[in-house]
């Protein structure tokens, strides 16, 4: 159960109201009218609670689990414990999501700005928006309904925001223009200059960066993450794309829509990404590439060409998948060779 | 010398005061009595400063230290200069470290509310406790005794921290439990949302995360560091773990007792760890992995499976230490041959 | 044209002007008196804009260009598409850096100390300094002249800023001394303590950390990175320093003059580089080494030794690019080649 200091569930459901909310199928034999009071993990799971399985390492929890309820993969369900009430979905992760979001909806914003906030008085809030304790909001900003700008977070002039949005504490915004339902975690940069200079016998020159960094409607930008804006175009978050913790986007930088990049990956200058590219952690990007559609580049992979639609690749520098894992095994092979000499 | 501006050292201390608390012999003919005001290194050290040797790279500034006192490995002594005080110690880092707490022990938090700080009126702070100016204490938020909470850090609702903590300046806590003893570095992140969604045809669909950060005694965690709250179950982070900058823990993490990250690295959710183990800088894990007891972890190391207690592993994907150096070895032998043909 | 929510040009120049400004040579049949009001990408440049081409992946864009002016490589002249006015320049990119900001230089600071800002009354802030809202100045800070301190930004007590220096919003700085016309990007860390324990058999034990940062003229941190103050000794920032985003500088490291870091690198505790070092993005240096000035390191390098002045290197670990390249080769054909066995 989730603690209550920091959560409360709503429900409780009945299971045949969890499996319409998933759009999955009742199990034959499942009580339907069985009652589930919140979600759980499969090893810390009781009878009123749901969880689920995705990932076969968990098979054996799942095999062991004392929850009520459980979606998973019609193929898998066989190996489930007896008298679990299963709800059965091809996609058991996403039914799973609509479950969890029925017992934990998005709270809603508390309107009023806290005591330490400043708001510039030329500044615009919608509707039920929150400004929390030491944020501030600055000249000419536009903050759509129902935002929430977190403790200390700070909001540079002019900026815009949609309406449903979340900027976290200590995050910081300028010279953006942000969607709907935009989250922003706390800590993360937005909108600062980014690394454009001239090195000359002199040192090194700053070149203006007159760019924006416009982000698309339901976007994430992870904690501590940092989005340069464009030097002279703007750097651009496609709507949809989820955005991990420590991820650097470097100036003139445009993801397409619905992107993931994992935690600590850095993109590089005027890199364009289509759409759904996954990037995963610790990956890094040359820069001025071009990353076509659905591209997968694997973990602590070094980008230094373009990437073709559908490719995936991972290796530093980078290759696709299967050669980067035929030549590790060649110089494997090669190392043990030499061993036996 | 430190500088007096940000410091001032207790002292001064006689050699064999230095010694005793050093837990260290005292060399034949060193003299106790000789009094000794600072810690210094080796290079800067004069007359009446102590300083340590413990890396060999830094042997020749020791045989030419002014230091009138010195920590030293027994088999490094007779590399001494003449007329230099030696405290000999097998852990020579280890008995320094107790020397230089002495002259700089850790500063006594001066108690108070500062001016713009914002304590929320259900939160309880304990005795002596101090918040810097722009602090935020959110509602219910149970604070232990003698913490100090840095300007512009925020800690929010229901988030309850030990004794003698301090949370860095520009630091935010939500969802979590820290013990005692523990030191947050400013701009560290602790207990937001992980990177949960399922992926589906209409976009990526978020899933709650309604776990906590657990954070048990004696832990640092770095500057601009991001620690995820668990999805379902809890982030844990071991009694004394110490955690470096800009390392990114992921969702449902677990380590053991006294792991040590360096810099840069990330440890992708639900991965497990026993005690003691070590991760050098830039280092990546996949999710749901085991990495046994004091296992070694080289640095920029992608690690893709389960490691072994004791193991030390290196490269992208890892493996163990030797195999690594024979690889590079045969590569480089293969691709010289190639040239020379 | 850059958006009026955030920018203003100034302007508009003549064409003559510009070139003079750039130091660059109008060339042959460019109309010297033709009035520019802004800068632009080549692919957005309009008749009554500059632009500039430097790198060769845009020869196509500057071939359709719409500019009324741009700047560009003499040899490259012979593509420019017709009635364009040219400014000649060796060096495009520096020449129309300083054209950039003559069209925008850097906007002068608006004194005050804003509300909700807290400056401690033993600091001393110089003439014409602004402190935003929610920024903290601590006892004894001693700030130049001409200084914004950003939103939420915090600066401990008895640090040393110089003149014309911006601290960018929810950075911090803690234990060090500071330069003139140093930019501190949001987020950046200066001054927190490193990462220095001793391990023994009770846990680690902390060794206190008594140094400083001193960073030097005209250096620049980006946003969220992290410099720890030294242990005994400073960690120390040349003059004229570039680093990035998210970079990781350690206790002790020393950096020369003109030094480049890209993002999510990371340094060391005790390493020292010469001057005019460029380190790419997500690279990563042992502790303990010496790089030679001007050494060239490639991106995600993993850095375990000196690195001699003048070198180029890349790998994990890091060699001589040539060898790197090479291993590159000789592993893909020698992988393929069992492929076809």
């Amino acid at each position: 159960m989730s603690d209550p200091r920091f959560y409360s569930a709503k429900g409780p459901f009945r299971v045949d109201e969890l499996a319409d909310l998933a759009e999955a199928a009742l199990a034959a034999g499942a009580d339907g009218t069985r009652r589930i009071a919140d979600v759980a993990p499969l090893d810390a799971a009781k009878s009123d609670t749901i969880s689920f399985l995705d990932n076969k390492r968990y098979l054996e929890a799942f095999m062991k689990t004392q929850a009520g309820a459980c979606v998973v993969h019609p193929d898998t369900a066989d190996r489930a414990p007896p008298g679990i009430a299963l709800l059965l979905s091809k996609q058991p992760y996403h039914a799973f999501a609509r479950v969890a979001r029925a017992f934990y909806p998005l709270a809603p914003v508390e309107p009023g700005i806290a005591p330490g906030a400043v708001v510039d008085p030329s500044a615009k809030l919608g509707p039920d928006c929150r400004v929390d304790a030491g944020a501030f909001v600055g000249a000419r900003c536009e903050i759509g309904a129902r935002c929430q700008v977190g403790a200390n977070a700070t909001i540079d002039a002019g900026v815009v925001v949609g309406d449903d949005c979340r900027i976290g504490a200590c995050a910081s915004l300028s010279h953006c223009l942000i969607g709907n339902r935009v989250v922003i975690y706390p800590g993360a940069r937005i909108g600062q200059e980014g690394f454009g200079f001239a090195t000359g016998p002199d040192g090194h020159l700053r070149i203006p960066q007159v760019g924006r960094v416009i982000v698309h409607d339901d976007v994430e930008i992870g904690a501590n993450a940092t989005v340069d804006r464009g030097a002279g175009t703007d750097t651009i978050i496609g709507a949809g794309c989820m955005i991990d913790n420590l991820v650097q986007i470097g100036h003139n930088v445009q993801l397409g829509r619905g992107c993931v990049i994992v935690a600590q990956a850095g993109i590089s200058g005027s890199t364009k990404f289509d759409d759904s590219v996954v990037v995963a952690g610790q990956a890094g990007f040359a820069g001025h590439l071009y990353v076509g559609k659905g591209a997968r580049i694997g973990a602590q992979c070094g980008v230094m060409r373009d990437v073709e639609a559908g490719a995936a690749v991972i290796g530093s520098p980078a290759m696709p998948v299967k050669q980067f894992f035929r030549q590790v095994a060649t110089l494997r092979r090669l190392a043990e060779k030499k061993d036996d000499e």
